[in-house]
C-alpha cells in the first residue's frame, strides 16, 4: 500500500499517517518526492478498508498495490485449474457445452430437450428447480420435483446437472440430485450462501452480478474457496450498459481478462447475456472465438410455451446449427468441443 | 400491452400475434397507421414476459402500459403511508432521523453513541451484528451479543431500533431484538429473503441496490407486500456510476421520483451513499431539501479505530452540526425534525 | 405514439390530451382498458419531444412506437449497404482489414507499418494526424505532414487511407488526402461536424460514443445521412462500463444488434475498445465472428517508443498470428477475407 | 507513479524498467516488499500514458500518484476563484441564479422571460441561440438574431448574458453579445473549441458530459485553462444512469467533491439534470443545500408551446416559489442570494 501525502501536509501529518500504519502491523518506507512525500506500507493486510487512512488529515490518496483476493489469483496458483466431473473437463483443452432449458417443466419437456442436446454434443444438462423471479406474480419453479426429473434425464443420456441453489437452506436438498451448484448474479454477494457452498462437496459454477466488476467476481470466488472448496468455474453472463435494446450486454472481454488474473475456468452464457433468441448465435461465437472454456446455452422444444425466458431459448435445430459454426471455430483456438 | 408491428408485416404474421394475444387471456384492438399496424392488448398478465410476443415474426416492439407492480403504487394508494413505531412515524409530517454505529463493537461504544445521537434528536438507533463483508477476511459482526446491547442501549435512551438481517434463517433471532428489519443493498433481489419478510410482524427497511433502477427497487417492495406486510420503507444508500471519487452516488432524485410513483416513505442514507465522512454533511442537508422523510447516519465516537466502515462515520460533533443545519432548512418543506 | 393516462384521471384531461395531439397534427384513437384509458396517435413527427405530452395533467406515460431515425433503418432500405471504394468492398461478403498506429509519426515509421500490414491482408490504412488526447500536454499529431505521408505510405502499397478529422474547418483539408474520414468517439455528437460530413464526398467511419446507445449512434449516421452522404460504415470502439481493468468494454453485442435495426456495414475497432495489446486477439476474433464486417487494428514497429497508444498496438508478428486465426473463423459465417 | 511488480518478476525485468523510467526523465526509488518489488518514479510527467509501463514484462500495476491536472488543482491555488462580471460575483458568499427559457424563440418570449426571473432575484439571463438537438429534424434555434434578443433583453433588465457556443467557428460571433460562454455537455472533450475559449476573453461555462467522470470534467477545465483564460465555472447538469424515469440523474455529489478538488465555482443545472417540470424544486434545493455557488434554470412563459425542452421549463410562478424556498435554505451554508 502507498500512502500519498498532500504537497502541504505538515510534518505532524506525516507522522501521524506513519505511526497509525505501524499501529496496524505494516512496516512503512518514507519516500520525498519533488511535491508530495509518498509512504510505503509493507505488509500483509488483507481484511483493511483504506478509507481508514484515507480520511486521516495531510493525506491526498491511499494506493491498494496488490489484489484483495489470494486464492483464486494466478499468482497463488499458475497452472489453469481443470475441474473433473465424472469424466467431463472444465477449463481442459475441451470446450464445454452446457444446455437445456431455462426451467424443469414436465417429465416430458426434459426429456424431449436432454435428448436432442445430449445428441448434438452438449455434456451437461442445465434446468432451473428453483427460479429467481422479479415479479413475484411470476412462475417460481417446480421444486423437488424438477430436480428429479432433471437428474432422471440426465442420467438418461449420460450427461451431469447443474441447477440453480438460491438460498443457503436449499443445499442439503439440491446436493442429492446435482452435479454441480449453480449460482445467480442476484446471488453473487449472498456471502452466507457463499461459505455454505465453500463446505460443499461439489463444483459451484458462480455467474457474475450484473454490474460487479471483475474484481468483486474474484472476490466472491474467494469466499467459496475460503472455505476449502476450490472448484469453482466463474460464469460470465452479461453485465447492465445504458443499452436497452439487449437485456444485458454480454462481456466478452471478462473471458481474457479473468484468464489473465485467475486460473479458474471461465464460462459464457449468451442466453441470459442476449436475452433474445437471434442474437445468442452470434455471442457464443464470439465468446468461444474469445477463449471461453465452455458456454452454457438454453434450449426449449417449444419456446412460445416455456413458462419462464422463451424468447432467449435456441429451437433444437438452432442449436444443432451452433455446434456445427463452434466446431470450424475453435481450432483457431488450438482446442476441441 | 401495445404490440407494435414491423412495416413489412404480413397479414398472417399479424393475425397469429392477436391469436397469440387471446390465447394469454388479452382482448385486443387492432389499429392501422401510416406506415405500421399496432394491436393494443386489454387485459391484466402482471407476470408476462414481453419477450416472447417480441421474438414473434414481424413483430417490431412490444411496449408495456402499465407497472409492474400495483401495491406498492400511487395508484393503489393515493395517500402516502405512515409508519407508526412506539410513537415515531415515518414518513409524516416530521423528518426522522436515524443514527448509530456501522458495526456494533462493545457495549461501552453504543451506549456512548446512543446517548449523543438520541440528545441531538435522533429517534432510531441503527447497528450491525450480521455484516456483509465484500472480502471473507473482514471483521463480520458481533452477532447475538450484539443485538443485545444495541436493543439495552436503544432502550435505555428511548429509541427504536434498526438492524440488518442477512438472511432468512436469521429472522426468528432477530425480530426479538429489533424494531424495524434492515435488508442490505446486495440483498435487494434476495427474493426468498424478501417473502419471509412479507410474513413477518414489523417493518422492513428496504435498501435499494447499487444498479438497481427504481421500478425493480419498487418491485423488491412489491415482493414484501404481496405476503401481507405493507410497513415498507424505502431508502436510498447510493448507486453505482463511472464516477469513483466517492464510493457511491447517492442519487438524490430518486427521492421525489419515488414520492411520485409510490405511497412508501423514503429515507437517505448519506454515509454509504459516499463513503466519505466530509461528504456526509452537505449530502445529508441536500437529502432534507429534496424531500426525504427521513436521514440514517452513522456516527462513531472513535472512527480511527472503528470495526468497520469508520471513514464515513461522522464525530459526535459533527452529527449535531448537522442538526442544526437540518432544522434550518426543514421549514423551506413546511416540516419539522 | 401511446398516450397512456393515469387511472384516475379526469375526462377533461383526457380531451385536452386530444385537443393537444391534434393541434400537433396528429389523428387519434381512443381506447378505454380495464383501469386506464389509452390515447393512440398517428402520424409522422419526428421532431417531437415526447415530454411535451409527458407533463400533461393527469398522463401517466407516453410510448413513442416508432425509431427517431429514417435513413439508416432496415425498414427504409432492407438490403446491406456495401461501400465501394477503388476496388474495395465494405460490407460486402469479405471481412475488410483495416490497421496501422495511432498516430503517423515519420515516413519510416509509416512506410515499415504500411508494407508489414498490407502483406499480411490489410487493404485499409489507418494512421492519426490530428490526435485528441484527453491531456493538453500530451503529442497532438504532426498535422498536414502526417496526411501527406499516410497518402504517400497507402499509394505505395496499394490501400486506402482512413485518418480522423477532429473539427469541420479540417474537412477541407483532410479530403484531399484521405478516403475515408473517420470521427472521433467524443465527437459522435458533433452535429455541426456530422452535418458538414454530410456535404462532404467521401464515405464516413463514424466511432461510437463511448457512453452512447445504439440508438444514438444512429442518429449520428442520420446526421450525415440526412445531408445527403449515405456512405457510413458504423465502428463499435468500446463503451465505458463499471470495469476498469481495461480501457473500454468492447460491446461485441453491438455488432448483430445494428445488422438487425441498419443497413450500414459494422467495424470493430478492439484496438480501442480494450486498451491492452494482449487483449486485442481474443476480441478481434470475437469480433469477427459476431459478424462484423470489418476490424481497425493498430500495429506499431516499435510499440515502446509510440508518441500516442503504444500499450494497445500490435506488434506486427502478432498481427500476421491474428491474420492467420481470423481466416480459420470467417467460414463459420460463410465469409471470406 | 507506482510501478508495482508481479511477484514473480525476474530481476532482469525489473532492471529493464527502471531503465525505462530513467529513460522517460524519472529518478526511481526501488524497495522490495514481502511478495513483490515496488520501483517509485519520482518526477513530473503529466503526458507520460501509464499503460505503456504497464505493458511491459513482469509489471503487474502502474500506479499514479498524482492528478493530470495542474492549474484547476487547489493543489495550485488553494482560495476559491470568484469570477467577476460587471457586478456579479460567482463563486463569492452569494448564491447566484442564473435563469431563463432553453431558446430564445422572439423578442417578445425573451423580454416577457427576463423581466419575470428578474424581478424574483435572477442575475444571469440564459437562452440557446445555436441549438445541439439529438434529431436532425428537430428546431435548431434563431442564430444571430437571437443572441441579438438575448443581449436586448438581459442589457433592459441589468442582466448578464450566458449562450451556448457548438462550434469554434462561432466563437467571434457569440463573443459580441454574451458575457459568458456556456459549452454543452456533448463538447466537454471538443478539444479544439475548448483551446480556441482558452484564447478568448471572457469567462467560460464548462458543463460536466454525461457520461464524464469528475477528473475527466477537471481536465477540460485545464485545457482551457492552459491556454491562459483562468475564468471557469464548473457546471454539473446531470449524468447518465440505468434509471430512465428521469432524463439524467443530477450528481448532487459532485458539488462537495469537486469543491475539495479545485478552487473553480461549481454551478448545478436541475433542469437538464432531471428533464421534467415538478422535480426542478427539489432538486434545485437540494443543490444548493449540498453547496452550490449558483443553480441554472429554465423558465418559460408558455412551456406548452415551447420550441425546445418545454417540458422541463418553470412556470414564472414555480421559479418564485423555488426563490422563496432557496432564501430559506441558504442561511444553513452561511450564505445569501
Amino acid at each position: 500500500m502507498v500512502v500519498v501525502m498532500e504537497s502541504h501536509a505538515t510534518e505532524a501529518q506525516i507522522e501521524s499517517v506513519i505511526a497509525r500504519l505501524k499501529e496496524l502491523g505494516f512496516s512503512t518506507h518514507r519516500s520525498t518526492g519533488v511535491t508530495r512525500t509518498v509512504i510505503g506500507a509493507i505488509g500483509d493486510k488483507t481484511g483493511l478498508d483504506e478509507r481508514d487512512l484515507q480520511v486521516m488529515d495531510g493525506v491526498h490518496e491511499v494506493v491498494r498495490i496488490s489484489e484483495p483476493y489470494k486464492l483464486v489469483s494466478r499468482t497463488f496458483r499458475s497452472e489453469s485449474t481443470v475441474i473433473k466431473i465424472k469424466g467431463v473437463e472444465i477449463g481442459g483443452e475441451k470446450v464445454v457445452v452446457m444446455a437445456g432449458p431455462c426451467s424443469v417443466e414436465s417429465r416430458d419437456q426434459i426429456m424431449a430437450i436432454a435428448e436432442c442436446v445430449s445428441k448434438a454434443g452438449a455434456t451437461v444438462l442445465r434446468g432451473g428447480a428453483f427460479k429467481p423471479r422479479s415479479s413475484p406474480y411470476s412462475f417460481q419453479g417446480m421444486g423437488e420435483e424438477g430436480l428429479r426429473l432433471l437428474r432422471e434425464a440426465a442420467d438418461r443420456f449420460g450427461m451431469l446437472v447443474v441447477t440453480e441453489v438460491m438460498d443457503r437452506s436449499q443445499i442439503p436438498l439440491i446436493t442429492e440430485y446435482t452435479d454441480i451448484f449453480q449460482t445467480g448474479a442476484r446471488n453473487m454477494q449472498n456471502f452466507n450462501l457463499l461459505r455454505d457452498l465453500g463446505k460443499a462437496r461439489k463444483p459451484v459454477f458462480l455467474k457474475r452480478g450484473m454490474a460487479a466488476t471483475i474484481e468483486e467476481w474474484l472476490m466472491a470466488a474467494e469466499y467459496v474457496m475460503s472455505e476449502g472448496n476450490h472448484q469453482v468455474m466463474l460464469c460470465e453472463r452479461g453485465i447492465r450498459t445504458f443499452e436497452t435494446y439487449t437485456r444485458n450486454t454480454l462481456d466478452i472481454s471478462a473471458i481474457p481478462v479473468v484468464h489473465k488474473l485467475s486460473h479458474l475456468p471461465v464460462i459464457a452464457d449468451p442466453s441470459h447475456g442476449t436475452g433474445i433468441r437471434d442474437k445468442v448465435l452470434p455471442m457464443a461465437r464470439a465468446a468461444v472465438a474469445a477463449g471461453a472454456d465452455g458456454v452454457m446455452i438454453e434450449v426449449h422444444n417449444d419456446p412460445p410455451h416455456a413458462l419462464s425466458d422463451g424468447a432467449q431459448a435456441l429451437l433444437p435445430e438452432q442449436f444443432e446449427e451452433l455446434m456445427r459454426e463452434l466446431r470450424i471455430i475453435v481450432p483457431a483456438l488450438n482446442r476441441t468441443i
